[in-house]
């Protein structure tokens, strides 16, 4: 059972973290963040599939695959992408100014950088930004580190658990950033995990691609996946739980459920902050051949800016929807599909059905709603969240001036 | 040499059209065309991918099978798709009507339909249009029907030309409409082209294809295909040239250029009225490792909503370009790719380059902006019409209640 704690992400035992302000964002606002474990810890990310990846991707690429990690430097207000072998020499001296103060080796840093894309990075406002951040890691740090990294957010976004492993307290905690440019396979999002739970680095490897999985590369808010996205998890094992060694054993199943609800919390708190969402979307495809099929569908669904222009105007047009699913590839036979919204079945057998008009009505008033399209084919399913399309993205979009 | 001509797709001989109001759209505007050849002519045409195609896609797909059509019957204001058995029954009942009435065979005529999905025709109001519009069908109707044939459009679509086969003045033109659902495999777009060239069916269909995979196949406007769509030619061979029958001969390479000319024409008229449409972008990718890869980048750049709300913005925000490129999936190095927005080069060998911002800053801020990426690998290239992505968009497609 997981209980919700407080705390953030150094609610589990030996975090600290920090943010500061470096003056890289115009704001002025927090753009600089640390977490650190006080010892050294087994890592796993996952990171963009951006074939442009930015510097810092590429050099936290190879770090994770050491298996394990001390401290993680963050930037906000400039991504350090698109910025060429001077890109990957400021990123490398990020890691190493960060790494020097800690008393680590480089390659126990992992780095990240969210915000505008080909523009080189202040390394004198950075260089100051560390040292400041360095001083300032807490217990309590985790809010200043959540705010630090948020770019267009409107809100941030931190949870945090406690459970256990074998009769033994665990905790597991996580902050996100990222409100556009989001779509599956990572997007512009950072995502930071942290627990003290004791867990080899390959079965954590493991346990966090499969709750990315089910968590972050299902939800779309434009399509758009972005050059930094990276989600990583930091175990040191502090709790004292006997170490996860395999991942055939009750405590990589419980550990593993935990941090997948943490990815899924983050991921639907990133959604509901989408750029100018009104609605938050879970839809549903049941009934698939096959889960490709069932996911081909549930993103066409997810991506279409006629179904996310409809949800805006709260018109249940379920045209739209049955025509994403018709380009979607995935197999189809018109004559068997069916579609709810809410609990209300607006289509079946490939046609309009009678249903309370009212009743719909009212679903489609509220925030949260839930669409369901069974393909009445086989046992493929697949959920994503995404959000509506409105003035506002376009707006938030048109205006955010390079 | 194509001369532009009047008269619209009854400037080539034999044809007659006509438009009228059956009372299918609330607006009470013109909404049933028929496009009529007074002999029989070669038909080929192109529909849908979508898995959810419309009734009238379903029977006009097998009827130009034989090759030979003499009537186009069209509606607009109601898509007759997702209306399960009783929609094939309207469908083929709209064939039936205006074959009895133009004594023809049904196999002579064919169908199609555009509107909102999911609502079944009015079949007592169909059949009294049907009878006016044959009574109307006239060689100056080019007008009322393309006007009949429009829903979101802003401005109707048309065009004709005169040339020469062996000394012999043919005509082709076209009419179409569509300007949202627009996207590669032919979204909701209806064109009708019609010429007095002779030329067999099997063959038209070959210059027919080829003319649409870069044309129709070429734009976007909000990435959803719809299940409505289709493009076809009428080819009675009035002009009396010389029958082509190979694809292999001059003749035919100057029909399939006039050909691809209409559809080009139109399909960057579809997107110049892209639902909310400020800008007009033309953007090529070139220099990929091959041919596939182009289309996948281009692709990428012009539906991400990303860069369409830069271009609303007059934001020359090349990151989001370069970042679309790194999602599409094709080959890139991030080091060799270039970017010139009309004759201005922002990116050199994946960096920002120095450029004359004033020089730009004119550029972002007219109608009509060409884009070009260099990936610097091969010679693949390939071009696609796009447009922005504004409030109106939204708007539109918020406030279009089903």
């Amino acid at each position: 059972m997981l209980k919700k704690i407080k705390g953030g992400i150094t609610a589990p035992k030996g975090f600290k973290a920090s943010g500061v302000k470096a003056g890289l964002k115009k704001s002025g606002k927090l753009d600089l963040a640390i977490i650190y474990s006080t010892v050294l810890a087994s890592i796993a990310a996952v990171f963009t599939n951006n074939t442009m990846a930015a510097a810092p991707v590429i050099l936290s690429r190879q770090a994770v695959k050491n298996g394990t990690a001390s401290a993680i430097i963050v930037n906000s207000g400039c991504a350090n992408a698109c910025t060429g072998p001077q890109g990957l020499i400021d990123a490398q001296a990020m890691v190493h100014m960060t790494a020097q103060l800690l008393e680590l080796e480089d390659q126990e840093v992992i780095v990240a950088s969210t915000g505008i894309i080909g523009v080189n990075l202040q390394m004198d406002k950075i260089a100051v930004g560390i040292k400041e951040a360095v001083a300032k890691l807490d217990e309590r740090g985790s809010e200043s580190a959540t705010t630090a990294i948020m770019t267009t957010d409107t809100f941030s976004k931190s949870c945090a658990y406690e459970f256990e492993l074998g009769g033994v307290p665990v905790r597991i905690a996580g902050i996100a950033k990222g409100s556009g440019m989001i779509h599956p396979n990572m997007a512009t999002m950072l995502c930071f995990i942290t627990t003290d739970a004791a867990i080899a680095p390959s079965i954590l490897k493991q346990a966090l691609t499969e709750a990315v999985n089910v968590s972050f590369n299902m939800i779309s808010v434009d399509g758009d996946s972005s050059t930094n996205d990276m989600t990583s998890v930091l175990a040191n094992g502090l709790a004292g739980n006997a170490l996860i060694e395999s991942s055939d054993c009750k405590d990589y199943t419980i550990l593993a459920a935990a941090l997948t609800e943490v990815c899924k919390y983050l991921a639907q708190q990133v959604v509901r902050d989408g750029e100018g969402a009104t609605k938050f979307l879970e839809i549903t495809v049941q009934g698939a051949e096959n889960e490709a099929d069932a996911k081909k569908a549930v993103m066409a669904i997810a991506k279409s800016p006629l179904v996310k222009t409809a949800f805006f105007g709260e018109d249940a047009n379920w045209g739209r929807i049955l025509c994403a699913v018709g380009y979607s590839e995935a197999a189809v036979d018109p004559e068997k599909i069916s579609l709810a919204i809410g609990d209300v079945t607006i289509v079946k057998a490939g046609m309009g059905a009678n249903y309370d008009e009212k009743a719909l009505k009212d679903i489609m008033a509220q925030q949260d709603i839930t669409v369901t399209v069974d393909l009445s084919l086989g046992a493929g399913t697949a959920t994503m969240w995404t959000c509506d399309f409105s003035y506002e993205y376009v707006k938030i979009n048109g205006e955010y001036h390079t």
